[in-house]
């Protein structure tokens, strides 16, 4: 078999090794921010964290000692008040999900790009609010997909899109963990849904329905969906176990399902008229993605350099930036994934098909 | 981790090493019978193919050069009249779908023991009457579920059991094969409505749904589903591709997918609260199976001894039968997956939830 691609984990969006350096206020410091993205940055090329903005000054400034290039930790009502400014060149947004739309504003406001942890936001109408922000076109608002810089994510895409597998016909995708168990505090943020608009869909369903729709370069048209719940913590926000199918066009199918309650397990597999590609694991950046196609009677397990998923998402912004490329995955992008999951809602509550016009 | 097997592959039902043989009158001679059925039973240890049955006097004799246990064969016609019932102890019922309640009927009325194949019958209402006929307890009536013997299946059901992964939150199940590459006529029996009752659901995604029936050991309580086709030869029958996700109690949620035009995949994958048992391949009797098992951060590929299905289920039914035990999934089993992929297709087309009461 003829592979459509040479060196699995090369930078395929990278066009110099010397752009130069984008310094990145980030909002929200919570164990995403302290334990994945400030280490992640270290190890980067093009990106240094420079600010660090917290609800409170205190935790800004004890977290300012994660990394040497930190030169500030200021509060929320600082970063909106302006200060620093001089000090970064572009923020790194991640709050919870519902608190997003004030950075982005403020960012806007002040000229800084943006980087937006997803979902964009915890309701579809304050969603729409950061896309009507970035089509005013001052500054570039990427949203934090990790998936789409994920070498194994890329390679599926480019399998696919070769014909390797043939046709698309049909997805499985899946992303679980226990919630309770990482973050034992039955008030985080993730159970309330003002804050996150929904707590397995929102936070891991999201992966499944973006990545096959970035692997099938497709939007979906329909959705199916279930959702329930075993634990009282989950009481508020309903969804601690899904299952969905969206419907892409011509008939494809992805069965997905997603739990805060289950295992930590993930995969991605795309079955197709000649061949599969299956990425599994998949969504969990500190565990070894492993990826495999099967055509002709035969499989093919692919051995390829892992990376660390945040340091090439935050590369790849920095990247987009200094050569004055537009980054993507954009707001208008982030924007199909809010109208799917509200539609995953809507069908859920109302025990029927859900049709989507997201285009 | 302390597996709970010890000798993965052994006859858990067997309880004699010589119960005697059962003769077995296979009734239709299409390629399954002849490729499948009756050189599995050549390898079984308690069974002897002596009668094929067939609307063709001629294939039928033709087709007993196949093994030199065949002592007839006879139409269609002439079982229902009879003919050779001192050659044979019990039939394989293996005829189209909508064929199967007559051969049932007479093997009833001559106090022959069944195995039939699945799906029981093309629709709900003739599998009512096996079930009525099995009820009055004449004969046995097996329904012909080969996963139901395979090892890696039993393994699996026996993992969840023992709370190995914890509490079942999802499963996901796919099997896909390109029907007309198979058999390339576009009039094949299958692709009739009135003979097959489903192209896809009926033949393919029967295996995720009775799988994780037995695994879970479980019945669904509700439905949502989507069907479609892609090629002219599927019009009549509608499902050449289709997704459906079973609602079993407690909310455990199975992401299925099935597909007759799709390159040869299978897989079913349990996710519990602290684990995660897959088998992949899973439901091709000629392909090899895998198990893995995950746990405690940790996965475990068993190796085991490939078994032929069809040789298994073959000595199964001839055992229970030897020793007088009652044979397992019986018609009862059988017709709840006559019921739940009634509603896959009544959902499908309502495009609602489906809710099933099976009990």
């Amino acid at each position: 078999m003829n592979l459509p691609f040479d060196e699995f984990a090369v930078r395929d969006w990278q066009t110099t090794d010397d752009p130069g350096t984008v310094r990145v206020a980030m909002i929200g410091v919570g164990w995403w921010t302290r334990e994945q993205a400030i280490p992640a940055v270290q190890e980067a090329a093009f990106v240094d964290t420079t600010v660090l903005v917290s609800g409170s000054k205190r935790k800004a400034q004890e977290a300012a000692a994660l990394a040497p290039t930190i030169e500030r930790g200021i509060t929320y009502d600082e970063f909106h008040d302006g200060d620093a400014t001089g000090a970064y060149d572009a923020v790194y947004v991640c709050t919870p999900n519902g608190l997003h739309l004030p950075f982005v504003e403020t960012a806007a406001r002040l000229g800084k790009d943006v980087l937006c942890e997803k979902p964009m936001e915890a309701t579809v109408e304050r969603a729409r609010e950061i896309v009507d922000l970035a089509a005013d076109g001052d500054v570039n608002v990427m949203i934090a997909y990790r998936m789409q810089t994920e070498p194994a994510v890329r390679r599926a895409k480019e399998v696919v899109a070769e014909g390797v597998i043939g046709d698309p016909v049909q997805v499985h995708g899946n992303m679980s963990q226990r919630l309770l168990e990482l973050i034992p505090d039955p008030d985080q943020w993730r159970l309330d849904p003002d804050l996150s608009g929904g707590a397995t869909v929102m936070d891991l369903g999201l992966y499944p329905i973006n990545t096959a729709r970035f692997v099938l370069d497709a939007d979906p048209v329909a959705v199916q969906a279930r959702t329930t719940h075993s634990r009282g913590a989950f009481e508020d926000v309903g969804d601690e176990h899904a299952a969905f199918t969206l419907v892409f066009p011509e008939g494809i199918y992805a069965a997905c399902t997603a739990s805060q309650g289950a295992y930590r397990s993930s995969h991605l597999r795309v079955t197709g008229t000649d061949g599969e590609v299956a990425i599994d694991p998949a969504f969990f950046n500190p565990q070894d993605r492993a990826f495999r196609i099967s055509t002709g009677g035969e499989r093919y397990d692919v051995d390829f350099p892992q990376v660390n998923q945040m340091t090439e998402e935050f590369d790849y912004f920095a990247h987009c930036l200094l050569t004055e490329t537009d980054p993507h995955p954009d707001a208008d992008h982030g924007f199909v994934d809010m109208l799917t999951m509200d539609a995953v809602y809507h069908a859920d509550r109302l025990d029927e098909t859900v049709r989507l016009q997201v285009r």
